[in-house]
């Protein structure tokens, strides 16, 4: 048989595998803290019973580049609340955040490129990297430093896993940065709207001469609730965008419009949920911090404990997997922090997440 | 501003979005049979108001791999259909066969492989190839030869553009080809429904030793009419399954479990829909054959009428606008077929295919 890509088998064996085989063999599954998601039911107006999706028109193709009309909102909610002066030019529809990251790596990077990432970060970005030929190159933002070849510098603001919310100074200095050294900056947004304490979300596209070298990912699956829809979207300038459509419509050709209607739809409905949410969100933390070492996060879903050493950390997740909380290994989110792991404080109701406390209380 | 990649800018104009900007001048469209669809509203189990569809596990997060019982399904009816041995361990559900072929693509090659592409062929091949930084190489079904570098063969049976229906005796010249070179075998298989005067569809995996090198590409859109669910799936056998499901897990994460129930309930439903919509189709073929000049095709739907030159042919394009019909220019389906053009008959109605069809016997 011929070989397969030499770049998809440099893919690492991912450590929620090895989780996901452990966990099968529980008769009573472990509560599951490793996963990044919200418990939360999106608002009523993403719901099918409440969409008007029952024209022939759901069962077709759409335009590539997303629903004329919810490009347009997208357009108003990145000037409104991310200070970016986007038109529907500057916007793709995709398959959630996911599909809007690999379009930007795809778009911006090719193979023997590389990318600075700043750690720790989402696990999927260095893999997307990796099944191009790309090198994902991990980086700190106390250490930013240019590397041979990099070509971009990735990171998530607030961040998965430790939930850092970059100040304005953080974001002027990564700017800097990459203009001085003429990187592509691939701005990751999912939990722009999961912030505590007061803070508040700034996108580095806002920041002068920054639109033109950012690509920014938002995405809808945290925001609203509902990762099951798969709807995120990109925003860079038109001269990147035109590749940007062309990487999407060429990976999954357009979005179910059913779905974009159901963005459209809380788009519309305003930032009530959003509301509604956030105190639910602040709440699970507080819960969370009395159980677990470690800052509380400033935005984001997680916190992100350090143990004095790997054996220690992975000790910790074996024991959270016998007592019945599953929590995810820090060794998946980047080379130096296999000592750390990540909790998801959003994924479990109340209740649930009271008999989780209790159990990494005792742990 | 850093380059972009220069794969992604090796994607050429795409002959569509020149049409497109033409047709945008006519006050009145012309009728758009440029297109693949279909105008058939999907099987009632496919709709929203039939689907259950309403609790909360349609908005999260679903299994990567695609729902469980889905793959079962799949499995199945690839067993029972397509003579394939499969089991739900061989199925990865996509987003649209545009992902399943992305998936194969970025799995099996990589930058500087070559792809032999039996011409003439769907375009969006091509790009995806290019995007990837490999050679997209032209030959035909009649020619079928090496070229130093290549790693895998592409062919669409039904074939798209020309309507070929491949015989088990060109199938095995195919894999006798595959195998004497040690070539992966891309099977695209989304038109197996649309099959006339009697012609049987074969699967090329079903054929001795070819499961192992072949990965098949199937969708929901062509057979059920719901291109606008963009559901697809990958068949291939697990050593290189693996790697598919990595690659796409990497490039959407998941499936919306919701439109994934929507693939379930029509495959559970049988080949009712399929039956009903093979004479609709085939009575549209028929009415097109009386006014076109080209050989009924075997599959799919399309015409793919020649012409004496490329001029010709495109200035048929020109007339054909400026009488009402658009109609897709041959250059986009391989660079020896710019002298014909490509008429879809499945995508109007019967009025608009019998307005249409007037004017086309006036061209």
């Amino acid at each position: 048989m011929p070989a397969y890509s030499s770049h998809v088998q440099s893919l690492r064996p991912s450590v929620y595998a090895t989780l996901a085989e452990k966990m099968k063999s529980f008769s009573v599954p472990p509560i599951g803290l490793h996963l990044g998601d919200t418990y939360a039911v999106p608002p009523a107006a993403a719901r099918w019973e409440n969409l008007d999706v029952k024209g022939a028109g759901n069962y077709r193709y759409s335009h590539p580049f997303g629903l004329p009309v919810l490009l347009e909102e997208l357009a108003a909610k990145l000037r409104r609340e991310n200070g970016v002066e986007a038109t529907s030019d500057w916007v793709q529809v995709t398959c959630g955040a996911t599909h809007a990251l690999h379009c930007a790596v795809h778009t911006l990077l090719e193979a023997g490129d590389g990318v600075l990432i700043v750690a720790p970060y989402w696990p999927l970005f260095g893999g997307m990297v990796r099944c191009l030929g790309a090198n994902p190159i991990e980086v700190t933002l106390s250490q930013l430093q240019m590397h041979p070849g990099a070509k971009a510098l990735y990171f998530a603001n607030p961040n998965n896993p430790d939930g850092h919310v970059y100040s304005r100074e953080e974001l002027e200095q990564v700017a800097e940065f990459a203009q001085h050294h003429d990187l592509w900056v691939i701005s990751d947004e999912c939990y722009e709207h999961y912030l505590y304490d007061g803070r508040r979300h700034l996108s580095i596209a806002s920041l002068p001469g920054m639109a033109e070298r950012t690509v920014s990912i938002f995405s809808f699956s945290k925001s609203y609730a509902m990762a099951g829809h798969r709807v995120g979207y990109l925003c860079a300038q038109p001269p990147v965008m035109n590749w940007l459509r062309r990487l999407a419509n060429h990976s999954v050709y357009n979005i179910s419009p059913s779905l974009q209607k159901a963005a459209l739809a809380v788009l519309r409905e305003g930032p009530g949920f959003i509301a509604e949410w956030a105190p639910v969100y602040a709440a699970a933390r507080e819960r969370m911090a009395q159980v677990v070492k470690a800052p509380k996060p400033d935005g984001g879903a997680y916190f992100f404990p350090r143990f004095e050493s790997a054996e220690a950390a992975w000790d910790y997740v074996e024991r959270g997997l016998q007592a019945g909380v599953a929590v995810a290994p820090g060794a998946a989110f980047g080379d130096a922090y296999a000592h750390y792991v990540r909790i998801c404080f959003t994924c479990v109701d109340g209740p649930t997440l009271e008999k989780a406390c209790g159990i990494l209380a005792r742990l």
